[in-house]
């Protein structure tokens, strides 16, 4: 932190399952303070208050409207942060956003438009292209001792369709299922580590399960401008766990509990209907009575977002949770990075280097809503579409990939 | 082996690699006998008479006219098979004939219609497929217990690409590429697990090195009748190692030494021309200066082609060198085989089941021509085609899947 830079006061929309997952980034980083928020839990609102020593708001509206809020991290349902993140604009907030940014183009294009006019900054994350291994392994491709990228394989095995969920989370034009809420994260990863120009998307999706009626199951390839491909996978069904090749390390960057990962599927049987399952869900989160707080223990790893591997011309670069392992004609050898002592800081980072020293943003809103196109490409060539051809894609910045702290 | 059935006896056309990687099954199976072969190489046919007192045949004619002879094993290169197939039935032969069986469909369905003809049977192997792990997974699919199959992932990163070439090897037009020699295993398997129907496939392939003027990888989405879909990728360019994720064993049910993998490249530098590389791969051959018999030892695990995983609707199956891994609502568990004392004995298995017992054959003709169909749309789509729909597609017969040994 720059000496003399303010820490940032970030106002709050939305206290659940996003917010619950980044509080102990924000809580830890001295870079960010929590200023208000807003949650329809009043639970939430009074435990924010007291935690935060922050405002508790009535309303998303008095939240954007306080001066004491610089930038607003919007992290309500997928459906409606199109209208927050342009009620924030409004009130000259610069916006975090939470992925998938919307769940249409249009959205995203009047999200950006608010933003602009405002003359306010648009960031969309977290998600994982975030993560550290990810930016080394780009950086190494930007390096130039690899070569061209040819292809990229990214899969990830969770158990993502049985956690408790919300209706609309369970159905897709409500924003539910793993292509807007998974492949927000794997096509981030995939675009940041191919440079970010796809032209078209080929898919195949999974609606397997009547009693969760939205895609569980994705298989993609994407066909970038550069002549590389990528290969996606995804399937939230809670058999396999593709954590068993990153180390035994979960999503989070800690070592999973044995058995936990196929244990989802039997304690949701517990939830009767579909209001208990939602109820089992918020008492999940912050504020709610099952919430546990973070253990305050640093991350042993980085955050991941499944197996990654990037294909070079001159090596390839598998991401592991502890950084970049390195194949190539000398062998295989692993080039760690340093665990950072605050899970998730890399949002920080960006977020401070945009606001505080002026550099240029790489998950800015024309970045991430080709990330959404990508997404409704899935969906759309899903629905036993062909290789459907994309018009919004987004190039990485130059000079966008940070230097290692 | 039945009492009083009289073992095979076969006649080889072509001692090279095929022949050498299958003669530790010829030379340890009882139910087989080498009686009659035939080489350009004659170092490699009086090796032949000297180790089995076999006949050196100095033309495919001999060998297919030879009365001793009622299989014809053709393990010729790629581009001759159609009319070695179509001499040995002439005689009429019964034919194993190795994979792809041909580079093209016409080819098939002429190599199936002198069989036919010649009222002899038509057999295609070796290829992965017989693999006992994949038998067992697609015995527990049809056991009913995981219901539907539902999508299908394979994966393999190999030094396929480097290893010591002769140049047609390296030319798609006459056969070279990772798509006919390794796809042609890779879609086997997959085909096998998800019941034989695929109804379309769309891909993308790699050329890299200008040096490997041919596919070393790719990429394909496999549409099923059945709905299921399966995501395939290859990759043989000898940097990442898939072996990993198979408990370190290679293909060949061996523990792989550490660093063999990225040696490849290197070692290939010592060939100066393409005359020299031919003449290093033909020298590992049987027969050849440089040729490693067998060490006799039994294996210590099955053969495989890499990473693969069945989902289904009530569990994913996780093939590995030793069974396979049931990953389930209520854990993970092996459902270990034992590994048998000679390798590829599947190999045998099926051949001695059609020969003597009077079985339905799984690799006949039809079912191998679809395999060839699916790889020669994995090259058209890879041209940057589309999604391309197939029409010569076989069902896994049934009852074509052997009761455990």
């Amino acid at each position: 932190m720059n000496a003399g830079a303010a820490p940032l006061r970030l106002g709050v929309l939305g206290l659940g399952r996003a917010f619950t997952l980044m509080l102990p980034t924000f809580s830890r980083d001295p870079r960010v303070r929590l200023v208000a928020a807003f949650d329809p839990r009043a639970s939430a609102t009074e435990a924010f208050a007291r935690e935060f020593a922050g405002r508790a708001c009535r309303s998303p509206e008095e939240v954007c409207a306080d001066p004491q809020v610089e930038w607003v991290y919007v992290a309500t349902p997928h459906q409606l942060r199109v209208d927050h993140v342009r009620l924030a604009a409004a009130h000259g907030k610069h916006v975090l956003v939470e992925k998938p940014m919307a769940l249409g183009l249009d959205d995203c294009s009047r999200m950006m438009d608010a933003c602009a006019r405002a003359g306010t900054r648009l960031l969309v994350g977290h998600s994982h292209s975030f993560n550290a291994p990810v930016l080394q392994a780009r950086r190494m491709v930007e390096g130039g001792r690899f070569g061209a990228v040819r292809a990229i394989h990214a899969m990830n095995f969770t158990d993502f369709l049985y956690r408790p969920r919300r209706p609309e989370e369970l159905d897709t034009a409500r924003g539910g299922g793993v292509v807007f809420s998974q492949a927000a994260h794997q096509v981030d990863v995939v675009r940041l580590l191919g440079g970010g120009l796809v032209d078209s998307v080929f898919a195949r999706t999974g609606r397997w399960d009547p009693a969760r009626p939205t895609e569980g199951a994705y298989s993609a390839l994407l066909s970038f401008r550069s002549g590389a491909f990528a290969s996606l996978s995804y399937n939230g069904h809670g058999y396999y766990d593709s954590d068993a090749q990153m180390d035994g390390i979960g999503e989070m960057g800690r070592p999973k509990p044995p058995g936990a990962h196929q244990q989802t599927r039997r304690k949701l049987r517990e939830a009767t209907d579909e209001a208990e399952e939602a109820r089992l869900k918020a008492e999940r989160n912050f504020g709610g009575s099952a919430w546990v707080p973070d253990a305050g223990s640093p991350p042993t790893a980085f955050q991941h977002f499944g197996p990654v591997l990037v294909c070079c011309d001159a090596g390839d670069l598998r991401l592991t949770p502890f950084g970049v392992e390195v194949h190539d004609q000398e062998g295989v050898r692993m080039e760690a990075l340093p665990v950072p002592a605050v899970p998730r800081s890399e949002v920080i980072d960006e977020l401070w280097a945009v606001a505080r020293e002026g550099r240029v943003p790489l998950h800015d809103g024309a970045w991430s809503r080709a990330t959404v196109e990508v997404c409704l490409a899935i969906l759309e060539s899903g629905r036993g579409g062909g290789n459907i051809i994309l018009r919004h894609q987004a190039e990485l910045p130059p000079g966008a990939i940070p230097t290692p702290p």
